[in-house]
């Protein structure tokens, strides 16, 4: 009669949907938490899980955190194209304003474990920088195909660092987070003169 | 017979020297842990203090970090002054290269908890910004006495960003920690041509 509770436990696999849910739960508890603090205690309770479950199918908090980082559902930045690059970064800082260009809080809440970290420093460079950095770069080919700026002007190279720089700090330095207004006034100031364009 | 250990705990203060000292070590267990991860018992056995004399003196973790950040030595910024901003903005470059001038392990540490906890915000905003910020609008009164730049160049209020901006994003966007000869290129490419100042 010990049939049932001594049977291997039952592995079957949670299902795409189960599984898209607890990533996004994992994303959201390393907004809230941040990465240093998340426990899988934590995650457990949030996703109604058992924590064997989570071991069982990730192994450890840092192999479920990258495999979050990696499948979750991306803050996504649709293609930006709006025929100008004073257009285009303009329109990036609206999107940075509603929150949907940059996951600010995800970002700190990883920010001392991905210097420590390989592994999630990795997870999150593939799932959420790189795509950003590809498409900068179109954006700014694409402003040199019109000629808006030349196309070895130095600080090409650089407005990924002045951009997300913006984000990062304006917290840090004023103790707002960030918003539109904010980063409009950042590009006209910062970004397009340093790319030679005046306004 | 039991006067001494019925005695109320003694009250010695720590010597100045001991609180300088313990004051370093919470910082630099910040560096290493970040603040979340951060425990009083980590504290306690880095200072070889009992866990007691902690929390009888700062009463809270929290109170601890903020005091430890209030007080602790600062990350100093000697005053740049080399007779052109272009040169003083090298300088910084310099400093910033070999550790001096940004403490950017701390920041890291503190990312997270600085967004959800203003005692920790207030603290390192007076400790470590608001002097460093000081320091920029100085040397950029400077730039404007003797017409480097435009007194009103809209860049000027964003240098604070551009430059913690390069800082902070370089590990993110490079995978690798920010050195000085980033920053040379940095200056060049975007802060001397957003103020206005070609080569």
């Amino acid at each position: 009669m010990t049939t049932y509770s001594s049977a291997p436990a039952r592995r079957t696999r949670l299902t795409p949907e189960r599984e898209q849910e607890l990533y996004g739960a994992v994303i959201d508890l390393l907004r809230e938490a941040g990465y240093d603090a998340l426990t899988m205690d934590a995650v457990a309770v949030r996703t109604r899980s058992s924590k064997a479950t989570l071991y069982r199918q990730w192994s450890s908090k840092q192999n479920l955190v990258a495999t979050a980082l990696k499948r979750g559902k991306a803050v996504h930045v649709e293609n930006v194209d709006t025929g100008s690059l004073p257009g285009d970064l303009h329109e990036l800082a609206d999107r940075i304003g509603d929150g949907s260009a940059v996951d600010v809080p995800l970002i700190r809440g990883l920010a001392h474990a991905f210097a420590i970290n390989s592994n999630l420093a990795e997870a999150l460079r593939q799932h959420m920088i790189e795509p950003k950095l590809t498409g900068v770069r179109q954006m700014l080919g694409r402003a040199a195909d019109r000629e808006e700026i030349e196309a070895d002007v130095p600080a090409a190279d650089f407005m990924p660092h002045m951009m997300l720089g913006a984000v990062v700090t304006h917290r840090l330095l004023e103790d707002m987070e960030v918003d539109a207004a904010f980063m409009h006034r950042y590009i006209d100031a910062v970004a397009l003169p340093a790319l030679g364009i005046s306004r």
